[in-house]
Order: structure tokens, then sequence, then C-alpha cells
């Protein structure tokens, strides 16, 4: 395998409730000093965009600390953790994360974005949005930023996928010495929201990037929801 | 910010105890078509071959599941959960992952590698011979896979780093649209670890990667057990 190419996307207007996200990715790409786009690309795009596109932002006074529980919770399915403000909940996509996905960061004063209602769906819009438009035949990839237990610091990670495999299953892979490998399944989509981080800065507003040359036996259907969340039964920390 | 990209590392040979990796790195990127090693990269090295030139591989017979569990209970410092043959351990780092580290794939067979005893220090080493027998000024994370709660996958994250940032701080920083960041602190080298895994390959025995175009403002002196690892008086799942 060669090397892989991370390219932020820069260019991009503000987004609004009903933009096609597709189409200001296209544009944005073939910008001069654009990334352009093309076949086996995997498009990572952040899920603050993909909120706002899809009219998930509502109201919230940002001093109201009462009405922003409410939201959390009404966002929450189950409460996991609770140490002062911070709620860390199960959200109805299965996602653990801290305050369901309610996000005051990158949105205007007074509002705030939820997570998308199905973010595989998202991810498989703006998928056939660059089939129609930039006639690529591209990956996507939803991502977020979500703390985790353990290690301090967050790392952004995929809340949707399209075109590209959340779960890369390597059981019956024989490691290098001939051996079956111990760790069998690699949240791939995860690494790809990852790897996009790094080219996109929380402060930068880069709210896409693209990422070219990854492995063609990586794009196929997939789903995030299907693939990478854990369900409570399996789970030995809920 | 521009592109980023993440070379794979071929042709290193099968690392052997006492060897010095950072002399086997240099080698390696300069041969045919190597990347080549830059001032201002980071550079990979995944755990196996780090534990392998620094003697952590022991003997266990891969059928004495007694053994294995008292193997791993010793490089344990505290049990989390434990469902059969699975043991969800802190190591004396402070890391928190499956059977305290204790990994039986791409070593011979017979053999288990344990953990580097201080993977900053071994980052560091790298970093230092990178300096002296390169000639670059080079930043180094040591990666390994760890599973996660919640998501199923396991995703590459940091055990050590040296002159590259473990946790990029953002505090203070605005978003895009001026508003203080929710999310400010961003595990910057569990990002440069999994993406990098995009390049290796578990099955694929590429232990080290080549991260060029990284932000200059990232490479500082670092330690991932200071930076990230989380205490447990500050951890909702200890």
């Amino acid at each position: 395998m060669g090397a892989l190419a991370i390219h932020p996307v820069v260019g991009l207007p503000e987004v609004r409730p009903g933009d096609v996200l597709a189409a200001l990715i296209t544009a944005a790409c073939g910008h001069e000093g654009g990334p352009g786009l093309a076949d086996g690309d995997v498009v990572v795009v952040t899920q603050k965009v993909v909120s706002k596109a899809e009219c998930r932002v509502v109201d919230l006074d940002p001093g109201d600390a009462a009405s922003r529980r409410r939201l959390v919770e009404s966002e929450a399915v189950r409460v996991l953790r609770r140490r002062g403000e911070l709620l860390i909940t199960e959200t109805a996509h299965g996602f653990v994360c801290a305050n369901a996905g309610v996000d005051l960061s990158n949105v205007a004063r007074g509002r705030a974005a939820l997570l998308p209602l199905d973010a595989d769906r998202s991810a498989r819009r703006i998928r056939d949005g660059l089939r129609a438009r930039a006639g690529v035949e591209a990956g996507v990839v939803v991502s977020d930023t979500f703390g985790r237990p353990w290690r301090r610091g967050a790392v952004d990670v995929a809340l949707g996928c399209a075109g590209v495999a959340a779960l890369v299953d390597l059981r019956g892979c024989a490691d290098a010495l001939g051996r079956t490998l111990e760790v069998t399944e690699v949240a791939l989509a995860d690494e790809l929201a990852a790897a996009a981080e790094l080219v996109m800065g929380k402060a930068a507003g880069v709210p896409v990037a693209v990422i070219r040359g990854v492995d063609p036996a990586w794009l196929r259907e997939a789903s995030v929801r299907a693939e990478l969340v854990r369900p409570p039964a399996e789970d030995l920390f809920r």
C-alpha cells in the first residue's frame, strides 16, 4: 500500500438549513488550490455542518443551565454518569458521549447543534450527491468529537458512513509471522475520522477533508450504527 | 494548513533484542521508494517492534491459559472487568486496556510481547537516534492497538511520544464564529497513531509510518503519561 494524503477543504460557505452539502463540497474541492475529487476518495464531513444543513440546530440561551439540561435529557435515552453539568449519555443512536452531543460551539450565539437523526443516511445522501454532481465514487464519513474514559482529550470518531467500511474484520487473517491475529477488528471509520481531524483543527473552521489513497478493499456499503455501535449486552462498561 | 501525507515505511528487518530502532528506521526510510526523513516529520512506531528491541518479549505457551492469566495479572495493577479469558486491566503506566497489553500476535510462537516499561522514554530514544543518525528534528509516537467501551473495533492510540504534543489545549481559543470552544483538548498523539494505522494494516507487518506536513506548533516536548493518561480521580469510569 502506498502513501495516504489528507487534504483540508477550505472555502465552504457558512452552511444554512436545507443546503445541499454535496454541492458545497464539490464546489469547494474544485476551487483553485483545492484537492478536487476522485474515485476512491473518502470525504470526511464534520457533524456540525451536517446538523446545520439538516435543520438540527435549535434555540438555546447559553446562560440557561436548566434549559440546556432539559435539551440534553431529551436527546438522551440513558444517563450513564453525571458530574456537575457534564452528563455522559447514551443517545437514541446508541452513541455514548458527553451531553448527548448537544454542542454550542461553531453555531450562532443562542443556538445549539444536535446530532443528525441518522448520520449513516446523512453520509449516504452526501455520497449520492457527490456521485451525481462530481461523477465520483467516493466514500463518506460523518465525524464528531468525543471524549473517552481513561484517556484525556477528545478524538474525532465516525457517526455515520457510506461507501467505506466502518469496521474491517481481520478474523482469519494471519499476522506477518503467520500467527492468527489477536486484535481482529479495526474501527476503520473512526481512524479515518481521527486522521481527518489532523487537518481540520477545532478552531480553524475546516469542516471537510478529503482522504486520498485508501485501500480499495475498504470501499463498500457500510453503516456505523450497524457495525461500530456496541450493543449494551456485549459491553462491559454499561 | 496544507495537506498531510502518511507514508508506510516498508523493508524493516525482523527486529531483534537490542536493535537500535532509529538506525533501522533511518535505513528503511532511505531505501529507494522510501519516504526519506525530514525536519518536522512525525514517525509513528508500533509498540511491537519497540518491545522486541527493548527485550520485552517473554516465553509463553499459547495453550497454557493459566500461565497466560498469571502473566497478565503480573503486568496489571488493577482488573476493571473480567469476561472469560478477557481482562480489562489498568497497567502500571495507567493505561486501561485488554489483558494488560500482553499480546501474542506478530511475535514468534511460544512468545508474548509486553508493553514497553516507559514508552515516552522509548520515543525519546528513537527521536534522539533519528537526530543523531539522520540529522532530522522529528517527532516520534509509539503506538498500540486498544479496544474501547461502547464502540466495536480497535483503534491505534499513543503509548508514548517525544518531540510532538500528546494533548493540544485549545482552551481560550475561539471557534470559527468567535465563540469559546466546547471541546478544548484534542488528543493529538492518539489521532496521529490512528492515522498511521491506516497505512500499516494489522496483517501487513508495516510497523512504522512517517506523517509529513503536521502543524509546526505541535512539535514540542511532550509525554503521553503526563498528558494523556487520565488520573483515576478525574475518571468517571473507574
